[in-house]
């Protein structure tokens, strides 16, 4: 009988993201009985515990003889401390991936051969090769009932909230697309301050200036655990708290990344990665906006139908209470991107300051009502009207600082070291702006990593502009940055149309 | 204007096989000022050239401050000594990746957007993840006009071979999926004695135990460029070259390389891939060998004469006289598996051996035949007899010995240090065997490494057992090899069936 072959694990002090990669030597004695060479997918078990990890050939310099390199995430997913003898072996058939091939070629999936795809890919068993094969296989291609199992099998691949307590747990969803559209600090702060239990977890930015949690972050504490989202809840009706720190359907956030990486973005993952999400959280009923725009995500009204008409078929299966909205997306909301400046636009907001964002303001209503309505039954009207008052009255406001108090309390936005306005090029009427480049204009000065970094528009669709008058200013944390931002912008001035009106 | 962001380049002594990754430390200014994190794509320039690679953040133990470091294939595509100053950026936008998406979404692309594409990836600017995506979306979805496109973007993304003193050139493929099925070497020795002109490249095994690549290598020198080909088939009217060592069709290698990691292999992919091969070698006349069998690549009829039809449509779009032969896949061809056993078996029908493989002489007979009556146009029959005769009289051999002398003279085979004999665990007749499994007990044996490795088979289909009687012998270069292999055996004894006869 063979042995198993056993090295010394090390620390090489490389962060190879979510990959995990091993490091060992050319002249390795397990290399050359094993067969091992560049790319081999490898087993490496220690007790109880096994990953598999690509492997990275490296010369005699780079690590001694008899020891095994690991990148950070490898070293942390098998749980070493430094000096264990980890053992090395082939990776196993990954049975899945005939599945998987099933898929490319066409084929439905049964639930079963889709639950062990997700399986398989929660436990780090696939290179993100092998997901972006999955993933393309997918696209356009998943069947309602493939779309239910998925959407199952990832609500499987990670913890529960359970609210036993609450007959009715509200949740609301941004398909995204439109920069500063940032309604869900509102909507929690209006529907909780009337009542309705809202334990919300959102995503950071991925490849948007900012995700909820980041524009969060900057007013409170957003590094819940369950038991801290369970406690704020039973405290104050409602939480805003990061999705990524309470393992929620993780399978989607492993889909989500590779498909970013690649930039598709299939309608039917879409819809299983949303709804994951809202049922992980212990969801009855979900409210889900679909922006609609030329430069939004969903680009037609036939699209946002189709879409719609996908999710209300894959909730109704799966026990939700579910409403599609379609909503204006030819803009950005509010005046502010990234996220301490669309900070600044929800405290406006809910303070009900003079500057405030009407667009902003007003959406939160709508969708607020819509909640209401859902949830109650009364008049969509007379909701958005309760809702409304709710926010007039300074309750929201106080329900909203009941929430960061209870999460840590209120924070200080934090101010940019560096800003630079401009202006409109000529005279006439702001009659478009591109979303997508707007929102690289903020990425490229800093959002989200900088949290006050971003920009904040001083003109709105329609408004009438002399020239030079300010259109926006930028926000950066390094001359660098606002430098960069300020250059695309002098190559991407058309990102506003400025003309007469048609 | 922003300042570009130089730091000096150092070698790292990892080897991430053919996706280049560069190296910067966590707190390095450049990644601060342009928001690079782990696992942004980008673009390292020096003088005229430019690379893209993955990014890797490391610790500052790692590396010196003001440095990057280069991965092995990345400091060899910049084609760096060490020292220089080179220049980082975000990579640029990657636009053929939206055609990639069309197809994602089954559209047809245009012959420009594959050519986009194959150029991009040619140009090495596609992450493994972003060929992982196209090979998947293109599996089972190129018509023919897409196929005809592919093929003609592969061959202009390398150097050709032409032969204008040739009115014809004649090359012959095999699919694939039968391990000994080592017919070309003694093909090309007839079908060039008998004054075809077959200037033949060939590759390396991928998955297999050995390619003909391998095995021709065992018997000369196989590394060749195209001014070595262009003499060695003036000299003899024949070669047989490994094709990694002149740039024909790089991008269908590439393709391959992702295509084997995901186990994935569409039919368009796969026409592409050989007939562009075929067209950068300068052949007019191709004939392939679709070998047929339960665990054969093409396991029914229909498939074959599916994939047999695409052959011919694209074949005769791009100019080729073309013909597919449907052949036995059910069993191994010959006794030997790997370079070096194959080798034997070569040797043996060429000097007319007593011992030698009636399978693999008649096959490669068969093989010749057809080439002669493509050739020439003289009836089957005739042309199979006129290669046996070559064969027989020894002309094909004294031909053979040519061709190694032109490449660089007939070598010794080597022998392997270790062995071990395994006989049938009872008696009966032998039924069937598993391809898949016996290619896997060969390279577990450590073929095509170890070019000694590999088996020799003792029995073949229909042949009566006794218990005990050989079965085949394993060959390995080292113990554990020998071991692992035989360890292996004993889990999966049932890929020799053996019974009553049915």
């Amino acid at each position: 009988m063979t042995e198993p072959h056993a090295l010394i694990a090390v620390e090489m002090g490389i962060d190879t993201h979510q990959e995990p990669v091993v490091f060992l030597r050319a002249d390795c004695e397990v290399c050359r009985a094993e067969g091992f060479n560049a790319n081999t997918r490898l087993q490496l078990s220690l007790g109880g515990r096994a990953i598999i990890a690509t492997l990275n050939v490296v010369t005699e310099a780079v690590l001694p003889p008899g020891r095994v390199g690991f990148s950070r995430i490898a070293w942390q997913r098998l749980g070493l401390k430094g000096g264990e003898a980890v053992t090395l072996s082939h990776a196993p058939v990954l049975h899945s991936m005939s599945a998987v091939r099933k898929k490319i070629y066409g084929h439905a999936l049964s639930a079963r051969e889709i639950d062990d795809i997700i399986q398989d890919i929660s436990a780090h068993r696939y290179s993100d090769m092998q997901i972006a094969s999955f993933v393309t296989a997918c696209v356009d291609r998943l069947d309602s009932g493939e779309i239910i199992a998925l959407t199952r099998a990832m609500v499987a691949s990670g913890k529960c909230l359970s609210w036993p307590d609450k007959p009715q747990v509200l949740d609301k969803h941004c398909i995204g697309g439109v920069p500063g559209n940032r309604t869900t600090p509102i909507v929690v702060a209006i529907a909780s301050a009337a009542g309705l239990t809202m334990p919300k977890t959102s995503s950071r930015a991925i490849t948007s200036p900012s995700g909820t949690a980041d524009t969060m972050e900057v007013l409170t504490n957003v590094h819940l655990g369950l038991d801290q989202i369970q406690a704020t809840v039973a405290q104050v009706n409602a939480c805003l708290a990061w999705g990524g720190a309470v393992n929620l359907s993780p399978a989607d956030d492993m889909l989500i990344r590779i498909e970013h990486a690649l930039d598709v973005d299939g309608e039917g993952q879409m819809v299983a990665s949303v709804l994951s999400k809202k049922l992980a959280a212990g969801s009855t009923h979900v409210l889900i906006d679909i922006p609609v725009g030329p430069t939004a995500k969903v680009r037609s009204q036939p699209q946002a139908r189709h879409l719609a008409h996908l999710f209300d078929t894959v909730g109704k299966a799966l026990g939700l209470r579910l409403r599609c909205l379609t909503t204006r997306g030819e803009e950005a909301i509010g005046y502010g991107i990234g996220p301490a400046q669309e900070a600044l636009d929800i405290l406006a907001v809910l303070n009900n300051a003079p500057q405030a964002p009407a667009d902003l303001r007003e959406r939160a209503l709508f969708l607020t009502g819509h909640l209401l309505n859902m949830a109650s039954g009364e008049e969509l009207a007379a909701a958005i009207a309760r809702a409304r008052e709710l926010l007039a009255s300074g309750k929201a406001w106080v329900q909203f600082q009941r929430i960061c108090a209870a999460q840590g309390g209120l924070k200080a936005i934090p101010q940019a070291a560096f800003r630079l306005e401009l202006g409109a090029g000529h005279s006439g009427t702001l009659l478009a702006m591109d979303n997508r480049r707007l929102a690289r204009l903020a990425k490229l000065a800093g959002a989200p990593i900088s949290p006050a970094a971003g920009l904040r528009l001083h003109a709105k669709l329609g408004q009438a502009l002399a020239r030079g008058q300010p259109l926006f200013t930028l926000y950066a944390d390094s001359q660098g940055e606002l430098d960069y931002a300020a250059d695309y912008y002098a190559d991407n001035q058309d990102l506003f149309m400025i003309g007469e009106t048609p």
